[in-house]
Order: C-alpha cells, then sequence, then structure tokens
C-alpha cells in the first residue's frame, strides 16, 4: 500500500531479552487509535469497512495506526511459529494436593472435590456476618435437610429469570430458558433426594451454560440470530454432559456477546447483559451472561468459554471467581469452534470451592498420557499450611490500571504477603501489547477460517459493531497469521522462564471496572477498544499460551464496582492456582463482599 | 472480489469418506490453469502481479482458475486445522529391524549400518555385468586398502567439478566449490587412514550438500544472489557436523532452483542443472544439484531438503534413490527456513545401501521420547525373508503418469509380488489434488512469512520466475491458510486410516520424466506449473503429513530417462520402506541401470 507503514520491529532472540526487574523492554500500554463509536456511526463503518477497495485502505490505517503492522505482520522475529498452546505433560511439583484416580466419574471426582474443601466453610443456612451468595454445598445440605427441593429452587429461578429479563429490569441474563425442561430436571433430581440417592454434591444445583457450549434442548446460538438454524446441536458438550451426570439442573444458555468479538456483553439480539452491582453498567464478556447469573444469586456455578479472557474478565466485573485451567484440562467437545487455539470452557462461580467442585466435575481425563497428567486436587484445608508460594509480579504492567484497582490489587497481594508469609519476585514480562496484537490476529483469523462460510450468507443478521469486528477478522494474511504464531513461541519461551522463579504471576483481573451501559450502543452495539483493550490487558497469556488462570473478587472501587485480581501459572498448576485464589478469598475477599442491586436468594426466600 | 468464483466445495466429514477401492470419491488428474512462460513474457508476468490492484485481480483470477477458491480457501471443511506433520511416538512393529542404542554417536551408527548391509554388495572395484556407481563401501574398501587415498579422489573430483562447470558441459552442479576447502578435508581423511585410524566406513566420502544447508566455510545462498550475505552462516547444520564426525568430504555447495520456489532446478543466477542422462533436459528440484551430482558420479550420497518432493522428484529424474524420512527424525537445525511445517532434510544416494548409511550417520537422536522412538535400522540381509508387507495402490492415481512410467512402475510392483510373495491392496486415497493446494497455500504462506522482510528489500536481485511465485505466495490470507491446515487434518485421518490396511502406498514417484530445458528459460527462469503439477503429484504427503518416503530408479523410458518408484509407510517406518526399496533395487534395479552421458569415475580412474 502506498501510505507511510511505521519500519517494522525487529525483535531481538528471545533468549538475549532480559526478564529481570530492571530489563530495558519498553512497556507499551495499549495505545488503541479507534474512537468509540455506537449508533449510526456504528452502521456506516459497518458499510465502508465492507466495501471492497476503500474497506481494505481504510482498515489499512487502522492496523497501521494500532502498530499491527510494525509489532506482528511485517516484523523480523527470530522465531519459529508456535502453533498451539497445548501443553504435553510436564511434572511439577505441587503442594497439598489430592491426585485423584484416572477414570473416575464425574461424579466420584465431585465427592474427592468437596473431602478437599475446609468444613468451616460449611455454615448454617443463616446470614453470615456480611453479604454472601449459596454455594453449591449449601444447597445440597437444604436438599439432603429437606430445607428445601430442588423443584422449590428451580420454581424460585424461573420466577426471577422472568422478573429480571422483564422490561423493568431487562438484565439481559439469559438466551434462551426452557422453564419446562429446567423444572423436569429439578422434578428429577428432587426424587432422587427422596430416595436418598442424590448423584453427587451437585445434585440438583442450577448451572447457567453459556449460549456458546452445546446443551440440549436448545440450539447453540453463540449470540447470534442466526447461527443456532445454520448449525445443528446434536448433543450435550462435554462439560454440560458432565454436569449433567452429577445431577446438576441446566438452568439455560447464558447470554454472551455475539461470536464472542466484543469484551462488553452487549448483545443487540438478545439484549445488553447489565451488571447486578450497577444496572447502568456493563457485565463485561464475551460470558456476561454466566458472570451476572452467578453474581444476581440464579446459580451458585456457570460454564463460560474464555478466547481471550472472556469467562475471567466478565467475572472480574461482576464480582465472581472465573477460572480458566490449562488448555487440554477441559475437553472442547460441543463448544462452539469461534477459534481452535485460544479458547476453552470456564467455570464462573461465587466462590473458590465451588470453582473447585465443578472443576473436578467437567475435568477432562479421557487423553491418555503424555498429553494430559492426573488430576490433582487441591486440599484447600490445607492452603495456610503451605510455605513455599512465589509470585511473580510486573511492576509497570500491574500499575497499569485505574488508581482504585492498582490500590485494591497491591493491598491484595500485600495480604498474602503478611497473612501467608508467601514471596513474592519482580519480574519483566516483555512484549504484552505484542502479545495482545498476536492473539487478535489469531483469534479473528480463526473465527473467519471457521465461520466465514456460514456467517457471509447471514451477514444481514449480524450485528453491526460484530460486522465491523469480522471486517478486522477478515483483513489479516497468511503472513500476520504466522507472524502472531511466531510471537506466541517467543513469549512461551518468556513464561517458561519467569516460572522458572514463581509458581504464578500476579496481575489484575482488568484495567478499568465495570464501565457505562450507553444508551445508544443497545440496538447497535459499541465499539470502545480503548476500553476493551483495557478489560483484556491481563488476560491474553491465558489464552495465547493456554496457561491456567483465576480470578477472585478482592473488593469494590469507589463506584462501588468489583475488583478482581488474577494468578497466572504454569502449565497444568490448577491445584495451585485453586490454593492462591482460596488463600485471597480468606484473607480478604468475604469480609468485603457486598450484595448486589439486583440479587435473588433462591434457598431461603418463601 | 467481483468476479465469478465456482461455488466452494462442501466436504463430507472424513470419518464418512470411503477408503476401499470402490470408493465414489472423484480422482481429479491436476487441472492446472497457467501457460509455461519463459523469456520477456515471465518478466512482463512478474511486473504484472506486483502491480497493486492489477496484480491482485489477476492473481485472484489465476487461483480462481486453479480451484484454490473452491477446493481450499472458501471450502466448508468440518474439520479443526491440523498445524505441524510432527507426530508423535507410536510402536509400530517393524521387521528385520537392528535397534540401535540411544547415544550412539554418528560414526558409530554407521557402523551398525555398515552391519545391516549384505556382504554380498561388497563386490570387488571392478566393471560390474552393467555399470554401476561406486558406493561408500567401495571408496571406504579403496582408502584402506591404499587402492586410492581420500586427497586423489578429492582431486579427480575437483578436476571433474571444474570440467563440468566449464562452458563446454555446463552442467549447473554446484552453486560454490572451495577446492582449498575439499583438499584439506579430504587431506584430513587421507593422514587417519594413513593411520589407520578412519573414523567410520564414510570416512574420506564426498558428499554434496544442498545449498540451502548451512555447511561452512559457504554461505547459504538458498539459491539467490542475496541471501547468502543477507543471513549469516555461523555453524554447520545438524546433518552437516553429523555427517563430518564420521569423517566424510563436504564437497562443496550444490544447486538448487533458487529458494526451493519451483520444481526445474533451472536458475538463472547459477545457471540450471542438467540432467546428467540427457544434457538438454531438467534435473528437477529444488535439489536438483544434488540429485544430479549423485547421478554423474561425483559423490555416492548428497544431502538435499524435501519440502513438496524436493528431494525425490529430482532423485527420480536423475536415476538415484532420495529418501525423506519421518518428520521429526532428522534435525532441521541449519536448514533455510524456507518453511516451518513441510520441509526437512534428505537423502540422496545412488544405492539403497548408502542411503541407509548416510541416514544412520544422520539421524537425531537428541529429542526424548515421546516425541521421538528409538532408531531401527533394518537389517537388509533379510529382507528376502519377511513375510507379510502389505502395499497400498491407488489404481486411478498410479495410473496418472506417462505410458512409460505407468507401464515400468506397474512391472516393478509386479516384481514386488513375484520374487517376493507381497500383496497388493487396493485402496483409494481421497482428495489428492485436493491436499497439492493445500500444501501449495501452506509452503507459500510459509516461505513468504519466514522471507519476505529479507527478499522484499532484494526483490530486484531475485529471479524472474521465482518473483512470480513470491507474488502467489503473498497473496493467501489467513482464512486460506487455515482452511489448508483444516485439509492436513483430513488427510492424516485418511492416511493413518490406509495404514491400518497396509504398511506402505506405492505409487511412481513423478508423473512425468525429465522434461526439456529450453534456451528461453535460462536466464528468466520459467514457470510450466503443469509440468511442475505432474511432477509433484505423488510427493506432497512426504511432507504435508510428515510420512516417511522413498524413491528408487526401476528403469528408463523411451526416451531413456530414468524413471523412479515411490513408497510412502507410516510414521516412524523408515526401516520397512528401506527393505521395501532395496527388494526393488534387488529386483529390478541394478540389472537395469545404464551410464549417464556425463559421469566420471573417481574411484579406479587414473
Amino acid at each position: 500500500m502506498g501510505f507511510f507503514i511505521p519500519p517494522p520491529k525487529v525483535y531481538k532472540p528471545a533468549a538475549e531479552v532480559d526478564l529481570g526487574p530492571d530489563s530495558d523492554e519498553h512497556y507499551i500500554s495499549p495505545n488503541v487509535k479507534a474512537p468509540r463509536v455506537a449508533g449510526f456511526l456504528v452502521k456506516m463503518l459497518a458499510w465502508v469497512l465492507e466495501t471492497p477497495v476503500l474497506g481494505w485502505i481504510v482498515l489499512g490505517v487502522l492496523k497501521r495506526d494500532n502498530l499491527v503492522y510494525k509489532l506482528v505482520s511485517d516484523a523480523e522475529i527470530p522465531e519459529p511459529p508456535l502453533f498451539t498452546a497445548t501443553h504435553t505433560w510436564q511434572a511439577i511439583q505441587e503442594q497439598s494436593v489430592r491426585v485423584t484416580e484416572s477414570r473416575l466419574s464425574p461424579a466420584e471426582r465431585v465427592q474427592e472435590a468437596v473431602a478437599c474443601v475446609p468444613a468451616a466453610a460449611q455454615a448454617q443456612l443463616e446470614p453470615a456476618a456480611g453479604f454472601r451468595r449459596w454455594t453449591v454445598r449449601d444447597f445440597h445440605r437444604a436438599y439432603r435437610s429437606g430445607q428445601a427441593t430442588p423443584t422449590m429452587v428451580a420454581r424460585r429461578f424461573l420466577a426471577a429469570v422472568e422478573e429480571c429479563s422483564g422490561p423493568d429490569l431487562n438484565m439481559g441474563f439469559f438466551i434462551s430458558c426452557d422453564p419446562a425442561d429446567v423444572l423436569r430436571q429439578a422434578e428429577d433430581s428432587t426424587r432422587r433426594y427422596q430416595q436418598g440417592a442424590p448423584l453427587s454434591a451437585m445434585d440438583g444445583v442450577l448451572v447457567a451454560v453459556k449460549d456458546e457450549l452445546d446443551c440440549l434442548p436448545y440450539p447453540t446460538s453463540g449470540g447470534t440470530r442466526w447461527l443456532g438454524s445454520a448449525r445443528r446441536c446434536a448433543a450435550d458438550a462435554a462439560c454440560v454432559a458432565q454436569l449433567r451426570a452429577c445431577g446438576a439442573v441446566m438452568a439455560g444458555k447464558a447470554n454472551m456477546h455475539e461470536l464472542g468479538a466484543g469484551t462488553s456483553g452487549i448483545n443487540p439480539h438478545h439484549g445488553a447483559t447489565r451488571n447486578p452491582y450497577n444496572v447502568g453498567r456493563v457485565s463485561g464478556g464475551s460470558s456476561g451472561g454466566s458472570a451476572a447469573a452467578v453474581c444476581a444469586g440464579l446459580c451458585p456455578v456457570a460454564l463460560g468459554a474464555d478466547g481471550g479472557g472472556s469467562v475471567r474478565m466478565p467475572a472480574a466485573l461482576c464480582g465472581v471467581v472465573g477460572f480458566k485451567p490449562t488448555a487440554g484440562r477441559l475437553s472442547n467437545s460441543g463448544l462452539l469452534p469461534l477459534n481452535w487455539t485460544v479458547g476453552m470452557p470456564g467455570i464462573l462461580a461465587a466462590t473458590v470451592e465451588d470453582t473447585l467442585i465443578a472443576y473436578a466435575a467437567i475435568a477432562d481425563q479421557s487423553k491418555p498420557s503424555p498429553l494430559q497428567p492426573e488430576l490433582n486436587l487441591p486440599m484447600l484445608t490445607r492452603t495456610r499450611s503451605m510455605p513455599s508460594i512465589r509470585l511473580a509480579k510486573y511492576a509497570k504492567w500491574f500499575d497499569d490500571s485505574s488508581e482504585d484497582i492498582r490500590s485494591l490489587c497491591g493491598k491484595a497481594l500485600q495480604m498474602l504477603r503478611t497473612h501467608y508469609g508467601w514471596e513474592s519476585v519482580d519480574v519483566t514480562v516483555p512484549e504484552i501489547e505484542e502479545m495482545r496484537l498476536a492473539h487478535y490476529v489469531t483469534m479473528g483469523s480463526e473465527c473467519t477460517a471457521s465461520l466465514a462460510a456460514k456467517y457471509l450468507d447471514s451477514m444481514s443478521e449480524v450485528g453491526w459493531d460484530v460486522r465491523i469486528a469480522l471486517s478486522a477478522y477478515g483483513s489479516f494474511s497468511s503472513r500476520d497469521y504466522l507472524s502472531a504464531q511466531r510471537l506466541r513461541c517467543r513469549q512461551m519461551y518468556f513464561h517458561e522462564k519467569i516460572f522458572e522463579t514463581a509458581d504464578a504471576i500476579v496481575t489484575p483481573m482488568t484495567g478499568v471496572t465495570a464501565y457505562a451501559l450507553q444508551d445508544d450502543a443497545l440496538s447497535t452495539g459499541e465499539l470502545d477498544y480503548i476500553n476493551g483493550a483495557a478489560l483484556v490487558r491481563y488476560s491474553i497469556a491465558g489464552n495465547f499460551l493456554g496457561l491456567p488462570a483465576i480470578t477472585v473478587p478482592v473488593g469494590y472501587d469507589r463506584g462501588g464496582l468489583p475488583v478482581g485480581l488474577q494468578f497466572i501459572g504454569r502449565p497444568w498448576s490448577e491445584a495451585t492456582l485453586l490454593h492462591l485464589a482460596y488463600a485471597m478469598q480468606e484473607a480478604c475477599g468475604k469480609k468485603v463482599l457486598r450484595k448486589p442491586k439486583v440479587h435473588y436468594d433462591l434457598l431461603t426466600k418463601e
């Protein structure tokens, strides 16, 4: 192209990059050059980008201004491409774990997980000192004692969904919810409890499922208006099937950003998912419906999918736990193929204990070693006595967030040091913005390759903001894609090196808290790449490198909006991450837990 | 684009494709729509393709006409992408093998290989019944007996190279050959023999190295005029280093098609490599110099690299053995990164015995299991007694070659049945032309991503035919690339299924024999995609799926040009392939061996 393109970056060999705290590596705060657009402007931009030649030129300018050419496409990168983020088995020493036998059933694994959870958390069904959400074990205990039945809870759930979906609240939690199907499952569960034979501690527990995962009897829309009919949903996703085998009640398909192609959770077809802490704010996304439903008390656990922070980021914005295990630890079977190399299912839950229980239920142990190690479950009962955890922190990155987030996350980390005696080490994580761009190129390219044959026929049914995203997604060359994979190789090397000195990397989960949901965005969606980049700033390594990562709430900003802290672990170190998250929750989470504006008590309410 | 594009192919799931002999899968003979162009027309086409907009339109038409959009880019493919052709270890039962201990030195492995070779082949240094080329063991025996010395042979070699590089013959075998360096190595070797301490049976044996592999003291040009100075060659390639450790004498850098971006071996910078059987014919490529040098008796063994048949195809055209082991069996270290997922080093040799010896020398045993199994060497002494080999043949594909090739390869296969009692089974290998296009998209995309930053500055120094190839290579989108990888996934499945019923797939090596080297191509190169497609028709599975494959000469067509037969094996079945090739050589090869027009006897000549 004839227009000026800045000279490409010449990367030095990864092994020559200094990862120490005094590295001269330059931290680039995402320098997004794209104004927020919504309403009519979104439609106009979509039209421009879809016009041949004109569209290519405008996309070229946008990619140039956002440094895609300089940092990815045209860059000189010494490393070969690394195409996938799957890890072969590595022997890592994890402390205080229970190694499960392979080939346990999901229900048996749930029972193993329950045995790992501290008895102290088995509180009575009475108001705690502060607010708390009911957990899997609260429901299970109530069902066993007869204090409640799954049918009773399901009825309350359906009434709540009806209420908050109505015009007054318009929360946009669900895309579809079939009352008859929910009731039928709940009645089956109730019968099992009556017969004294619940399948597991999850029997009768409601679980919302992001509409990116197959779950009968619903079509899988991926947040669109057209994909549900263009693609047949023939069976439950593997994760859903495992939860069913534990007796869980599938509560309906949670709302999501259309095709996962955005971070706000604003969906023009199925309604914007509103944040239960402030209905004028976004939920985040793309698993916004799952996060908000857990936040609002509608279910203790929900399934999401995380291709670029899509589980962890809305979890942080809604003040719940979000967990994405190592790539390969959960089966992608039945997950909409919006991409192949960065996305996987993830768990949203009100507490770390419930995260662990759901994780045990849906872990995939079907692949033979060496691709998949044994499943280690953390003995949360022993978290306090773990002697030697080391946390890596990159100060410039850690501090590239709002003042409140920086302060809350800093205090939280300090608490871990004080309460548990765990060390932190200063490191440099290089090329974070470069990785974000490379991940964007990867995700966009894979979404195009996977779905273009389908959506090109249905473009008029695609939301305007997503049409713009799809134009960008479809504009990448094979060279762009391969350059991105070469950056993946560098990052994998950097992270492996960092994990030689630390057990996990600690960051805030997001750079900003839930931002305003503006009216002009409701029907067209909006493009807000500046807030978008701030939301995913800390998410990418989890996806691009397949590393396990978890977010746990650590407080609220001055606007009363939740803030999450993230731990990123080495491959297969889920147990360590759950220990860390549990320690964090114990040190600061529960104390400060505030009740959302929109919240339902399905257990003790008459 | 506005012009008519045929509707994309909708692939059915791979598991539903019938692989039996009566499958209704349609065999597409490569229907290349691109006229042969050479001379001024090549320059004009390069200019058109490098012109923005106009170039994109013309490339679009070419890709449409060659079914790239229909069969790859826009196709609906049920499978996810498979990005690499590397195979994890599989336990396969190979017959009559010698399992080498890991961590043997290259020289020790050579001695193991020598022990696997029939004593009957250890003939005297006297004219055989027909023509034969001297083997590694012939040289070794002559050096040990004092009948010749490495220095003597090196001098004869240098004189021969000088003669055939001169204006009379102008064979174009080498890009660079440093007489002082060759002599120095030979003198060192001579001293070792004088001291009675040769390093191995390869000590003093000349080996030509394709100019795609690093070999000190030479720059690595990749057949270009500019890459040798743009990229520093700091060390020997792993294969070269291992051969040196066996005492082999690196004889210089063999000519190749520029950047491996063509199949003819015509190089405008370093001269066209001529076929020793007929100097008016091409050598094939891209490892044309290596194949022709072995053919002409200049060395018993040469190294090549095979990204799309580039070792096997010129080997067949020059009547020698060409062998590409399983991806991962040889180290790619020091190989120019013209691509990452399809290419690897390969061996060219006059006989199967020498192929085995060189293979043992350069096999890479540095990677820990599970990525790389133990090295099995075939006991060629026991080939005749192997009871249960099954060969798969796809008749429509097998017969898609010139009449002479079809007939010679058919007879050769019949000989295997008769002499050894080995069975053949009829199968269908589906989507061969689709795989060829997917491989082209893959190789082109990777070449662009790897080298564009370098060659874009040196475009005026790139040959005209390669400029055209680079324009096509650079035109692929990330969707094209990912669609190609989805086809790789299908093909891997098809081949795994076929290998459940057979030990190897048997095909001709090429669809045509060496075609005419026309004068108008000498300075500009030529584009002859029709002959090109016929040359690589049987090569692609070896590269795209990383399968081991070997070609062995089985006779000559009516024009006196060599014909090769190919065996494609399951992953890590190198020993079986070498058995097959040896059986084939014994059954028909040596009997019919004819002396090339250009040939040097380095051993018995005074």
